[in-house]
């Protein structure tokens, strides 16, 4: 066997892998009515990082017209979480114990994006951060809150997987 | 002048105070496009302390069925920022700065219920927070979830008021 | 038996479990080198509560002399702990996982104390809030600091217990 | 007047800037009694950026002979907070209105470096973060908690400078 065959074999098996993340968290996603509700997306999702997105309106509107910090933060904590479940093992489900959200200027724009992202992987406790940028429509964005949370890996609880 | 006459006059003074701030959280609350899509209700409003419910559904699950937590710290935060609406000036909006919160325990039940209240109200920055409680549909509540946020006053800001 | 004596050993088996606690928490405490740099004193322990105090100085200063957010948080994070020890089986350890604290006002004044209760103890998290005050010196005191921590009981890890 | 002599008059008034930015979180670092106590040093200053450091030992331990969660933040909170205090107007004094801190290794190692930038700047508020690394004694780092405070600027109030 060759090199070349080998390297070949490990860029389809990390390719297998990423499939499988997306899969597992799309099906997860698909499931939180929350975010069907909000009609948040899931735009990006790789081992370690998860990426959902919001469209401002009044549906989501605090009484300014601005996104409410609770939709916000709902995002912001589903990146998390989520960014957290693609390094958990099969079978464990995610469960947020705490976050916090520091927003530094009202949620605006023409999409809000929540980029998540595993800042410490254990195996009980993982910490993750969401950065979340408001999105202009010719382009640009800007920083406008920034979540640290703390997910919880649980197994064997009836009913929470993935 | 009785004394008699002048308690009734004071009672009647916080009586018409009460009504005042529950008809400014009132207003600013109908025009929280998040609260109407999660059918958030206002239930309670005083001065320092507000109380908004929400009843679970599949319209705010996260993927267990369980209440997402971007729903809980929904509506925990506006019952937080209201409490310190209360206490602010007339004209002035309020604006959340920060908030963490923990979940202790997965939100189900009959209802869940968000209690707000000021801990400490400054001119710039307010302390406040919320508890949120589970509740059955027999009575008897357990909470689940607490808030600590920093809401901030602004004033002067177009298009920003209560 | 009768039931005066029953209650009797009901009081002297309470007595203990207190006297217990405030053994264990007492021996801990003092071996925190950090609690005894700053100063600070172990107050007060009962099962699900503890308090520790400081006295404000050059020592323990920011650079305007009020005492420094870190010394603050250092008294109430071992409140918030030690009060979550009181509740956690014996042999095992605790952890901080993290906590947040929101500081209202300048700590100064005669003495500051930090006073930590649990509140929600959990097998793997417990859930702990401090209450930081500000004591004048002619009594008479002030909120000043508000911390609330998730705490980890660690058990059978080499070298954490208590 | 050539390009070459513009660009050197450039970088002199950077390398100014950057000496004046130096001073100014010197002398107030130096005011700071605890991180004398603690044995804090300040090891690096540039706009929007501070590292400060600790290094493991009994006078900052708590009960297992870890670094106390406290004198983390102790560090971890100056490092957050000078950084802020660089890109705030001459005169201004910064205080810490809240932080939050995930702890996600026990602190030990040759040496606790904490290293504060600024996500946001703002007039009122500003938004930092401090890593905080381990350090080996033969090189080799890794991140042990992670801190976000919001930082208040304080304009015209006596006693409260830098």
């Amino acid at each position: 066997m060759t090199d070349q065959t080998h390297a070949s074999e490990e860029v389809q098996a990390r390719v297998r892998a990423g499939e499988e993340v997306q899969a597992r968290v799309r099906a997860s996603f698909d499931k939180q009515g929350l975010m069907h509700t909000l009609g948040a997306t899931l735009v990006a999702v790789s081992p370690g990082a998860v990426e959902i997105a919001l469209v401002p309106g009044p549906a989501v509107s605090q009484q300014h017209g601005f996104v409410h910090a609770g939709a916000v933060s709902a995002i912001a904590d589903s990146a998390a979480g989520y960014a957290a479940l693609t390094l958990m093992p099969p079978g464990a489900g995610v469960l947020t114990a705490e976050f916090k959200i520091n927003l530094m200027a009202p949620a605006a724009g023409a999409r809000i994006l929540a980029r998540g992202r595993v800042i410490k992987a254990g195996r009980t406790l993982t910490l993750a951060q969401a950065e979340v940028f408001s999105q202009g429509s010719e382009g640009g964005e800007r920083l406008i809150a920034l979540l640290t949370a703390t997910l919880m890996a649980v197994q064997g609880r009836e009913g929470v997987g993935d």
